[in-house]
């Protein structure tokens, strides 16, 4: 199993660069448990979901802080055919999600939720989640927004995607248990995610 | 057969409300033609993907052609279940495509990309192409790099996404090309794309 995202953060001032460097400073504690890779147009990380989830969530908390408009664009990656196997992105959550029904991944999804860290930032979030390789990807797909719904981070359903807002801890665990308890437990699952923090257009 | 975008434009200056703008302006002339409707996170757009990739095209072109750095989020989607059919979505390419093989439809792709109009902006784009529920998806991709390979837009390879850069006329008739011909005509296929320009970390 190959597990990674490419991570790209937009801040929306002219002096953005003093903003990126001072996010990947929030990268610190991770670089130990993650593979980082920055270049011109995003950052790979590689690891398990647990690092890689709270070094993204980190990244993009550190940033949300400062007064300035800041998005990030994530996308996120788990059993790609075309990667190695690569045994830093070892995940309990997925070994023991193979014998798990539909309704006991969304009961464990919510629970996580639940324990979920309070970080003291709000954040707005749109993402979706693609099960590739799966002829009933639909049924993942539903399973998921029923989920979603019951998170306490859902805000509405849109075209294509689907809207959480709260505090980035949530969110960002509702984005850790959509990717890994929804779609097959060996399959390639993706997330295309989007957040937003201190937008001057907030709806 | 519903065919859409959800389109996020971000010009890393603090004067971005007015980039946006201007850049919103390059939609005018697709007004009738698409289905367009903005809120505080991204720009909804419906219909055949004619009109629908020129208008993303344009409008990244148009913030382009300006100093600043600038990105754009795209997320490309047709024939989600999900979604209701749409007659103005109807897209003779994706017809004809139902009786195609692959290398047919390499070979047509190549040709749209030869015979696409030069913008005079240079653009680099990284994206990732999604066949869904579909058993055999990785031989669409393979099929979908080799193309890709050969485009004349093609960078190099990253791990979850391809690397394109060019001219902003052949780099969007690439990836509509990719969002058209691979994957079956009648499937879910999406695009989870990021554009950028005049970044000042160009490698």
């Amino acid at each position: 199993m190959f597990i990674g995202a490419q991570v790209s953060l937009y801040p929306m001032t002219s002096d953005f660069v003093t903003v990126i460097t001072s996010g990947l400073k929030a990268l610190a504690p991770y670089h130990d448990k993650l593979r980082i890779e920055t270049d011109d147009m995003s950052t790979l990380m590689v690891g398990a979901p647990d690092p890689l989830i709270d070094a993204i969530r980190d990244l993009f908390a550190a940033s949300a802080r400062l007064p300035d408009h800041v998005t990030m664009h994530v996308t996120l990656s788990r059993g790609c055919p075309g990667e190695p196997d690569d045994p830093t992105c070892r995940c309990e959550t997925l070994t023991r999600a193979q014998d798990q029904s539909l309704d006991e991944r969304k009961a464990l999804a919510l629970q996580a939720v639940t324990a979920a860290p309070d970080l003291g930032v709000q954040i707005d979030v749109q993402f979706s989640l693609y099960v590739l390789g799966h002829d009933r990807h639909m049924d993942e797909i539903y399973g998921c927004i029923d989920f979603l719904k019951a998170s306490g981070t859902f805000l509405k359903s849109k075209n294509f995607c689907t809207r959480l807002r709260g505090d980035a801890g949530a969110v960002f665990e509702t984005l850790r248990q959509a990717f890994l308890r929804f779609g097959p437990a060996e399959g390639h699952v993706t997330i295309d995610m989007t957040a937003s923090a201190n937008s001057p257009s907030l709806s």
